[in-house]
């Protein structure tokens, strides 16, 4: 697209076209290197294509992720950014659930709704979509972004819904969710513990608690972090840096371990924990993102009967938890610590880089 | 138990009497150091007990490891192996469902049935049982065994039924089937790949195809096994020590990877072939023993939506198998290469021990 | 066992024997005839049973149906009763979990543990167990009652219960739990029906929200059973008598109907109600004791992807719904509404008679 | 759209043009009375829509319902058929997966892929699609059909595919296999009993073997299909008319009765037949298209435990059912017994109107 000021000499006419082709972004130039600046305004590409105004976005730990230059698939000159709340703007001719205005949540998980994983519900891995927002295509953390895909990567959003909680359903729930609970098959009665009190471990002690375990087992090295914990349901708190976590935990299960562990950190010794307490006939789910590989101890393990799981979020379960949110049943505004308008999102971004100090779980930006 | 000659001069009777007390069993004497030698007939210890007389009995994998050293809860003294079939020479007064001179499959696995894991089909962990058969208590390769828990841990044979082809069901078959199969959860289209083609990987392989998949690829080092291997049913068969496996699965699945990868080594080598090989949304499942660590390639496997078990077997699915054995649908008996007489026994593991060469499968000692 | 003083003239003695061997007990004496009278103690016949001192009791709907006469297999002279808690009086030889004195929970499902659907947990249906207490052998309105296969059959009591709260466990909630919410398939986001405010519907009521649906309607006909619906987690209750059940469903669902109706009466017009409010895609459990058959009406039904599930409860979830009792999960006590000495039953049998009358949901009687 | 002979008087174009936009079709003018009669070519009315050249196409059951004018849906003019194979004439601009010139499958249910059903791959309650060729639109019973979402809604034919084999892909394998065999939850080792040996009760037949059930008993009135039964892989045959099929079941079953019985007729009779021979814990999945209502006998089922399931197609399973027709691990070709070409259809429709007479189960239609 290329800008023609066919109207030069009428100021506000000219500021107002300006404004309809060019936006404000937070752009990745490489490790370390981001920038809030001015970019061209997205338009429709294919007739699947919506354009959203965004409304409220948020900042991910896999964004700081990709600014330490660990995901090769960003690129120089890429919007970050794959949750948020916003406004249609414009559809292409082949959308049908949603039209100008309407009011959507973004998943993180763009899905085609047509190739044989999308057919199996692993929208995940869809042949041309997945996790593509702020990644291989520019992302949520802009005044506009373009939804491939629209029909089946974004949700309505209820006419009396708190649209910052809605945030929350972008991605970190229904990762929790998903990959967590749901894999790690949680059911009444049964012992968990979380490794990592984190926003997505967070995000998951809330979930877990849909099925009604007995006992949530919380494990950090941040005592802020694990009072939190408490307030969200944890029944016991374990500080990883001052107690010893499996003596604790086979203390608490009468020797057995749990029947699930959930990994929500990503380095190799929170993964190895989870091995070691878990009990014959357990679950270890991991939502952590790995950079390296992690020891699995297959010669205590391979007898014990026990599943691991690994996966992406396919935000299958967005409807259901959006219901819960309503609802009030799934209290997810509790995972929001801090404010800022969109065009702060530098000043954000320093807030949750450094979010032990701060004692921020997830920020809200706001445009 | 001590033996007193009471009736010294009555020549037959005295000879009865030696028989009733004394019999013939292979003896783990530490690593390297077995022997086929007289020993004490067992007798009801608890009222849920059973006495078996052998019929026919046959040598696994794990019997070759404990021999090595590698099965420290095996000591000096023990009566090995855990499978075969046999007739009830007397139950204890609590047994109900077997009487004197029926015929028996022995399990491998002695179950309880009342602890919390045998409530949950989990009998591998029976807190009293699981398999101590051969390893904590005296085992099958004798001319009697002690079976407790008689009731769970024995099941009836049908009277036309082929015995010989039912001791492949005290072990390899359950276990093939649910470590495997069940664990792998192959369903009606799948590609299947199973790394390994002993007896397990065998086992595995004839199980497999109750549920139907499109492709079974069998992958091992001996082209002797391979050729059994198609036999059997693999449609694709790939020399691991002259092929690129990686490669070649990947040709063959379109560059998707298989379903489902089934370990029935038990080395580091073969798991970590089965992480290359698998396609997003695929089960790796263990059957291997493994005596290592492996390494887990959580970097390229977090996103991939996998799932990993492990498990000794339950044999929770012996009665559906053995119905399917009588019926001709399981070919049981394409297991068994070579037969012996029981007290030919230390000749049957030499031959087992050297099984490539032998072209040995499963070997058959009968009383 | 005939009583023969054989020390008259010893007082203290005398009595004692006497104590020991005639106790009282609630028995039926054909439809309408029941009476609280003087009977033989029972005693160990086999070496798996266990005799077990009463110590609280509840009356059951079925125990009305009995007293009606629909329940044929229970005849003159029988003690009736499935349901209570009591101490361990004596052990037969082949008992190992219980000792004497040791406080136990009576499960209404007597399972061997050893038979085919035993071994599949479908307790309901053990081949020489399943529902017998009070029904083909003496039950547990009594002071004492011989429970068979007492390993697989009475659940031990952690030394802080609340033993009244427990008697729960013996029917009502795994039969609500399993019957209607595990069947039901109830789970997170769900919106469901429960028709029948009873004590099994109330129960039903409770447990479901371990799995936590959105909606959960409480349809009945007295108004009194339905406040109470509302302080036990209802989100709506529909009267019945007064409105239109399925206009109302259909308001509150948008047209689609119920993801799951549970059906807890036993009575054609609610089981048919059921089938009006199902959508597509939805489960009908059918929890009530039914006498006659139903209208299925499959011509609008064939294509609506609907499951129907009968059953009887097999207790299998009685140690994780005990566990959440224990923890205050589940509020077990909040259906108790009476309570009566042992010696008052006849009384009790009057209040449960008149329940609507007498707000009487569960009555615990006490010895 | 209105067709203008602009170029009268040239008569080999003129001629060219008017086939281009008349087609013959198998036309519904109220009960019993039906044409094969010229009507307009459709076009596309929607960005996902794709025209369709019919190669192949088949007569369902269904078709004769309609016939009778049992289903009021179908109204005046319709275009009867929903089975069929062809090739792709022209998509609409948002259809991404077909280009003209592809071979295809038609499903008989059309999928949008986006709505709530769709989304849960219920695709039989599409909320604007579901079952609606030769119903609400017209269907395939012609020279071209327009099959809306035709992403969603064919599949892909493989090249060197066999085309009239795959016409049992468009509806009767997949309704056999889901609402039979996988509803049916059929497993290795089951007694499966089969209720209906028309072309749908055999396509159970044929699909139920991918899970090698060890029994299954086909029951029907017709002798020649119990015949073709057998060489189908019937394990037991019994006829009807002639056997009481309630004693020889449970001859067959010692006593228990079947883990599953499928209806595959459609009438009060065949399914109160299944409902007295199934065993506790087994599971009843209709098939049949009911007219009328059954009767359920909850007096006796109320505590067997078991499962009933209704249900429409999915066709989810259609491209696994088409892996393994090409593997010919299916043979779904033995269900075609006779062949015509497409404009024999009134000829055709006779044959299988007379389907006993005529020994007729599927007739293939080729244009």
């Amino acid at each position: 697209m290329v800008f023609t000021p066919w109207c030069a000499g009428n100021g506000h006419q000219y500021y107002f076209i300006l404004k309809s082709i060019i936006m404000k972004a937070l752009v990745y130039h490489g490790p370390g290197d981001k920038n809030w600046e001015e970019k061209e305004k997205p338009g429709i590409l294919n007739p699947t294509d919506a354009i959203v105004k965004i409304l409220k976005t948020t900042i991910c730990g896999t964004d700081l992720h990709i600014l330490k230059g660990d995901v090769p698939t960003v690129t120089n000159g890429r919007t970050l950014g794959h949750e948020g709340v916003g406004i249609i703007e414009e559809v292409g001719n082949a959308v049908s659930n949603f039209k100008k205005d309407d009011h959507v949540l973004i998943s993180c998980i763009t899905a085609c709704g047509k190739c044989a994983n999308c057919r199996k519900q692993m929208y995940s891995h869809c042949e041309t979509g997945g996790w593509i927002l702020g990644n291989t295509i520019d992302g949520t953390q802009a005044e506009y972004v373009r939804i491939p895909y629209a029909d089946t990567s974004l949700y309505p959003i209820p006419a009396d819904a708190d649209e910052e909680a809605l945030v929350m359903l972008s991605d970190i729930l229904p990762t929790g969710f998903e990959c967590g609970v749901l894999n790690g098959q949680i059911k009444p009665g049964d012992t968990v513990a979380i490794v990592g009190a984190g926003p997505i471990g967070l995000a998951t002690l809330l979930t877990a608690q849909l099925f009604s375990p007995a006992e949530i087992l919380m494990i950090d090295q941040d005592d802020n972090r694990l009072n939190v914990s408490k307030t969200f349901g944890a029944t016991h708190t374990i500080n990883s840096s001052t107690e010893n976590v499996t003596e604790r935990v086979m203390k608490i299960t009468g020797s057995k371990g749990v029947d699930a562990a959930i990994e929500a950190v990503g380095i190799p010794a929170t993964f190895e924990l989870c091995e070691a307490i878990i009990a014959p006939g357990g679950r270890i789910a991991n939502i952590g993102v790995h950079g390296k590989p992690v020891t699995l101890h297959l010669e205590s393990l391979w007898d014990k009967n026990i599943t691991i799981t690994t996966g992406l979020v396919d935000t299958s379960s967005t409807p259901m938890l959006l219901k819960n949110v309503q609802s009030q049943k799934l209290a997810a505004k509790k995972l929001i610590t801090h404010h800022f308008k969109l065009d702060q999102i530098m000043e954000a971004y320093k807030t949750f880089e450094n979010a032990a100090n701060e004692k921020a779980l997830k920020v809200i930006l706001t445009s």
